[in-house]
C-alpha cells in the first residue's frame, strides 16, 4: 500500500467494478462466464449444485478499528466456503456484493479484495459475479458461495444415528479468547489513544479469529478415506449450538466428554489471563469454522491416526437428552452460548 | 396484519429463521434441500446454471417511508429474477439474507415476506437458503438468484452484432416519474406532515416503482418464436446505459430513433406534470425492469405481431458511435445518465 488515496467516486459504479474486477483468471472449468453480465453462469453437468450465503455487517460481525481490511476479505470469502465444506461438498464459485460509504478510499477496497482473491487462490474458487454499492453506514459484505457434489452424497445435519461418533477437527475456542484480547486493547486504546495494543504472545488466537481457514483438508481425507459422515456442521457458533443443533434435527441426544474436547495450549494459557474457562470457550466461543461431524462406530479405524480429528462423544436416543461429562465425572445438559447477532 | 407488535428479539435467530421459513413448500423438482443446513442443494443435470446477486440498502435503493415492505419485498426478488431472464434462462431458486435493526417488528418482517412469497409464487422459484442478522442502522437485503438454461443458450450482452434489431419490450421510463412524484409528496409530508398525499391518478407510474415485474413473458415467448437473441439485458439503470453497456461490451455503435421508443401515455401526462421530457425519462430514468435485446435482421417478422415489443434501432459499426436519431430529425450522442448509485 502506498500512502496515497483515491476516491472512489472519481471512478464510478462501472470504473470500480471493472478496476476491482479486472485481474479475475477463471480457475474453474464449470465456471462458463463470470463477472460483467446480468448473471454468471456454471456448468455442473451430473454434480449436485450446493449453495450458501452470509451477510456480514460493520459493527455487528467485524470491527474495522482491529480487523486487517486483508484479513476481513480473506475470512469473508473462508466462512463461506466453509459452509459448503460442512455440506461435504467442494467450493467453485463465489458471487460477492459490497455496500461502500464514502469514507472508503480505492487503496482501501483494493487492500479488502486482496484478501478475497487470496483466499479464492487458496482454495480454488472463482469470483463470478456480484454487485457493488454506497451504504448511509459501514461496511456491507455479502458472499454466496456455490460448489458441486457427487449426486446424493451431500451430508445434512438431520441424518446422525444413535451410537454415531461425534467427531470435531481442529482446536476450537481460539477464536473466542483472540477476540477478548482484541476488545481489551481497543477499550485501552479509546480510553487511552497513546497506549500501544499489548498482543505480545497471542498470535496464534488472534490469528484464529483474524485469519480462519475452512477445511478443505479434512474433508478430502473423508473423502479419501471412504468415510461418509452421517451429520455434518461447521462450527460458526459455537461447539454447543452446532451439536444442539445436529441432536434437534436428527431427532436425537447426545454425551460430550469434557477430556476429550480439544483445546490448544495457547488457547488454555491465553482463557486463563482473562480468567475464564477454556472448556467454556470451546463450547460457546463461536467462529472457529472447525468441522463437527458424526459416523458410525465401525468407521472409527478409519480415522484414528488422523491428528486433526477427534471424537468427543456419541449420539444417543432423545429421551437423554444432549449431555456433557466433565473432566470431574459430573454431568450437565448442554446449553447453546453461541454468539446470537441478534440479542 | 392486526396492529400487534411482537419484538424480535424474543424469538432469537433459529426462532425468528424457523419463523420466516415454516411454510416454504418447494416448488421446483431441482430443489434438492432447502432452508435449514448449512447450505441449499440443487441438482441441474444437463443444464447450465445462471447465478445473479443483488444488495439493496435502506436510504440507497429503497426509502420506507413510502415503499409498502411487502411491495419492497416482492420488488427484492423481481429485480433479482429479471437478470436470469435477462440471460434468456429460467429462474429456480432464491437465496435471501437480510439485516434488520430493532426498530422492525415480527409483524413488519412477516410483511416483507409475504412479498417475497408472493413473487417466489407467481415466478415459480424456491427460497432455499439465507442469512438473518441484525445492523446497527436500516434495512438490508441481499438477494441471489439461480436459474438454467439449455447449454450454451444463454445471451451475453457483448455477442450482439452490426445490423442487428434493437429491440424493448414494454414501456420505458414510468417507474422515474413514480419516484419523482413519491419525493414529491414526501417533501410536503416532511414540511406540513398534515397534508395527504396527493397520488390520484398516478397508480400506473407508481405501480411500476413500487411493483414492477421481471419479463417471463417475453423470454417464453423468444423461445416459442425460435429467436434466440444475439444480446440481452434488462432495463435496471436506464435504456441509455443499457444501450452503452452493449455497443460497449460488443464492439459496436447503434442508432436509436426517438419516436421508436415506447412511452405509456400515463407515463407521458405525468411526466408533462414535472415540465420533464417523456423521452429523456425512457432514455435515463431506470427500473423498468424490461429487457432489452438485439436480433438478426431476419428474424424481425417473428416478432412483428408482439405488440410488448417494439424494435428500437440498430446495430452500427463502433466507428459511428451510438446516437440518438429525434423526431425532428436531428442526431446526438448517446450518453449514461443511469442511476448511479456511488455518485
Amino acid at each position: 500500500m502506498s500512502g496515497s488515496r483515491t476516491e472512489i467516486s472519481s471512478l464510478g459504479e462501472f470504473g470500480l467494478i471493472d478496476h476491482l474486477t479486472q485481474n479475475i483468471e477463471l480457475q474453474n472449468a464449470s465456471s462458463v462466464l463470470g463477472v460483467g453480465d446480468d448473471a454468471a453462469v456454471i456448468d455442473h453437468f451430473g454434480k449436485q449444485t450446493v449453495i450458501s450465503t452470509d451477510l456480514l455487517i460493520e459493527g455487528v460481525h467485524f470491527d474495522l478499528m482491529y480487523t486487517p481490511l486483508k484479513h476481513l476479505g480473506y475470512k469473508s470469502v473462508v466462512v463461506n466456503l466453509s459452509d459448503i465444506y460442512a455440506m461435504n461438498a467442494t467450493p467453485t464459485q463465489i458471487t460477492l456484493s459490497i455496500g461502500i460509504s464514502n469514507r472508503f478510499s480505492l487503496e482501501a477496497l483494493d487492500e479488502f479484495y486482496e484478501g478475497v482473491y487470496a483466499a479464492c487462490e487458496k482454495y480454488g474458487v472463482d469470483l463470478v459475479g456480484g454487485d457493488t454499492t454506497s451504504s448511509q453506514k459501514g461496511f456491507i459484505i455479502s458472499i454466496t458461495a456455490i460448489g458441486e457434489v457427487a449426486p446424493d452424497k451431500f451430508v445434512k445435519r438431520s441424518t446422525a444415528q444413535k451410537g454415531d461418533l461425534i467427531c470435531v477437527s481442529g482446536y476450537l475456542g481460539s477464536a473466542y479468547v483472540g477476540l477478548l484480547f482484541l476488545e481489551r486493547e481497543k477499550k485501552i486504546f479509546m480510553e487511552s489513544p497513546g497506549v500501544q495494543p499489548d498482543l505480545e504472545g497471542e498470535s496464534y488466537v488472534i490469528g484464529r479469529l483474524l485469519k480462519p481457514e475452512a477445511r478443505k483438508d479434512i474433508v478430502e481425507f473423508l473423502a479419501q478415506s471412504e468415510i461418509t459422515p452421517t451429520a455434518m456442521m461447521d462450527v460458526s457458533d459455537g461447539l454447543s449450538s452446532e451439536v444442539l443443533h445436529i441432536c434437534k434435527q436428527s431427532g436425537l441426544g447426545c454425551v460430550l466428554y469434557e477430556e476429550k474436547i480439544p483445546v490448544a495450549e495457547q488457547m488454555r494459557q491465553a482463557a486463563y489471563k482473562f480468567e475464564i474457562d477454556p472448556t467454556a470457550c470451546a463450547l460457546s466461543g463461536g467462529e472457529d469454522y472447525e468441522l463437527v461431524f458424526t459416523i458410525p462406530q465401525d468407521q472409527h479405524e478409519k480415522l484414528v491416526l488422523n491428528e486433526e480429528i477427534s471424537v468427543i462423544g456419541y449420539m444417543t436416543e432423545s429421551e437423554q437428552g444432549a449431555n456433557i461429562i466433565t473432566k470431574g465425572g459430573s454431568k450437565y445438559p448442554i446449553t447453546a452460548q453461541g454468539w446470537n447477532h441478534l440479542k
